[in-house]
């Protein structure tokens, strides 16, 4: 399975030289369905968004959240850019549009890569151009367009799924991007900025509203809960095609809920992929927060745990520092009471009731040692569940970061 | 200039074994005026507080506002040690005021170090036994109490200031602590968390609850205002004791303002002095936000582009990576349109409008090779400004933190 086994899409993707690796940059994933793909799509909140972020929104309203495909690269994120920015983003539209004869408001455009440079728009079109004359809907052809979308990741990023909905199979899938820059906080409404990149394909034949709602869940479920530097891109993007090719319609509550299950499985995979290759990361770190008193509270402070640089490197050193990942939990301003609180590390306990607990450093530093760690702090206030997905903070992150330059 | 320059004060210091190093770890600051000091303090917000944050609180209510001193340990936070800790904390007080001859009530314990470990209160009485029996009001005195409560600090902070007020000479002065667990969020009502400590010292004569006002200002615009991780600790504290032994009397609104003035400049220097011995730090980075819609929107702004890893990556390789700053201030949920905005990076402008600028990156690379350096920010929105210290992000801090072990 990968992002084209879902019936009635195509893609295509060409080095345009956009990169100054020889690897992909330009990619279209484009739906060749008699009709266009019924499409939502999240955007960053942060509010120095792209232009591609821009026009996106411009066109999901406009073609009434019907689009023929996705037009991306890699290289350059055409963010504080100006109008000529807008007008470039547009351009990758129209000239998509021209390629894959469709209305230019049927294409979303994202783009990744360095702030504040205006795009180079010869390499852009040679790119479309190119990336039209290769479309097909092979496994080699999804690849190619995962590989496209890469910037500082180190591996490609996929996930795929296939369910029945009645009788009939439906496949959903999806690829993404994400290394540095990580702190998704994407909604409907609003416009995106660091960069974490998710397209999704799916056969099923699903109302745009039903889509948007369940989209919206899955993201927040997942690319909104992967933090690796917190710091929410001007690019982030999460989009869903579905081309309904497969016959099945999702539209009763309990089919809602099983396409809602089968998506949640794809962005969580796509999301703990993401966390895997943060920027100098060695391990995922997986905290989970319950019995907080609300939702937003438990959100709170599984992200102050997840961000603390002290956390973090602890996390890199395989140091069972329980006293920073408490001191976190109640910093954030959530309700926390440490004197009911239970914080275990890899399964052992190490915190209970505002005292700390014997055990074995030794062995729990060694159990950290891992490359997924489990954080779980009970509160013990009311019901209220969160998991974030982060990694360690190590050297290499410093190195990546002081070292790419402007 | 020194701690102990403000009339009616005197302080000891030992070594007591708390720290592994042979360095001071008890000290005692005590006010050796007839009548005890009117004292204000503000403690961290953290829910996460520590012993010596509880009790401490407790004494400035019970005494009125008029302790005889502090007593301040090193080496161990006494946080997340339950009802031990409050013990703990309390026999620091009793054990201190026998040495002095006060009310227990009348003295605020303080403790810096490792969390989740019981106090090792043999060591500790010793300590104040030996702190008592040094006690003197020399800069010698002074500087060995300074060195008393610092941890992974690599420099002795202190500052100190002179003022009349009316024909009086008033004192003004101050010692610090602060490296690692740097952001502070200290207000008067609650409880504190990561360390830093202050201990500021005058003998102005200043009623209590204009004392209160005016360190609560001060630690807003600076102890508040310096952030190195973010994470606000367990146990950090700033208190000032007022011994009014100059004579002068701080009442008329001109008065208070001369005394705000002058504790103003002595906090912001310790202030400064924490940022630039932040743990791993090569420089200091002030971020100056001006044109804010809400002095609450100029704070998150400032603190989301100090607190980005990215930002104090960048800092740290001399990188004029700019599209790091202008995103960081647009993820907060703060009023921000980079269409009005524009950034100066010591003193280039870098982005004008929505738009990069042209600059010689390599000139403004070569000019964040120093000691401080500016980030600017016009919002040109309202007039709100705000101004926060950090540090750059080196790969020394993860050292430091990775390989720390509890």
């Amino acid at each position: 399975l990968h992002l084209l086994s879902p019936k009635g899409f195509v893609a295509g993707a060409v080095h345009a030289g956009i990169k100054s690796t020889k690897k992909n940059d330009v990619g279209l994933l484009i739906c060749d369905a008699p009709i266009p793909a019924t499409t939502a799509a999240v955007f960053t909140t942060n509010k120095v968004f792209a232009a591609p972020v821009k026009i996106g929104r411009e066109h999901i309203a406009a073609s009434n959240g019907r689009l023929r495909g996705v037009v991306v690269n890699s290289g350059n994120a055409n963010a504080c850019t100006g109008a000529q920015g807008d007008r470039d983003a547009r351009r990758m539209c129209s000239l998509t549009a021209m390629q894959v004869g469709c209305d230019p408001i049927q294409v979303l455009p994202c783009s990744t890569g360095i702030i504040g440079h205006l795009m180079p728009m010869q390499k852009i079109e040679r790119g479309i151009v190119g990336a039209a004359s290769k479309l097909g809907s092979s496994e080699s052809h999804a690849l190619q367009f995962a590989d496209a979308i890469l910037t500082t990741d180190t591996k490609r990023k996929a996930a795929s799924t296939r369910i029945k909905i009645g009788k009939t199979q439906i496949t959903v899938a999806g690829v993404c991007k994400g290394s540095g820059m990580i702190g998704p906080r994407m909604s409907l409404g609003m416009p995106p900025h660091a960069t974490m990149l998710a397209f999704l394909t799916t056969d099923a034949d699903i109302p745009a509203a039903t889509l948007r709602r369940v989209l919206a869940s899955s993201a927040d479920r997942s690319f909104n809960a992967v933090t690796v530097d917190d710091h929410t891109s001007t690019n982030d993007t999460a989009v869903i095609l579905a081309s309904g090719m497969s016959g099945a319609t999702v539209r009763s509550a309990h089919e809602v809920a099983r396409f809602a299950s089968a998506l949640n499985e794809v962005c969580k995979s796509l999301a703990y992929q993401i966390a895997a290759d943060g920027e100098g990361a060695t391990k995922v770190v997986r905290i989970e927060v319950r019995g907080a008193r609300t939702q937003s509270d438990a959100n709170s402070i599984a992200r102050a745990i997840a961000n603390s640089p002290l956390v973090k490197c602890a996390m890199n050193g395989n140091d069972p520092n329980w006293g920073r990942i408490v001191s976190a939990a109640g910093l954030c301003g959530a309700d926390f009471d440490p004197n009911r609180a239970t914080l275990w590390l890899q399964g052992t306990k190490v915190f209970h009731r505002g005292r700390p607990v014997l055990f074995n450093a030794a062995k729990v530093s060694r159990s950290l040692d891992a490359k997924e760690v489990v954080v779980d702090l009970a509160c013990n206030l009311a019901k209220s569940h969160a998991t974030v997905w982060t990694c360690d903070l190590s050297k290499d992150y410093v190195t990546i970061n002081a070292d790419y330059h402007t």
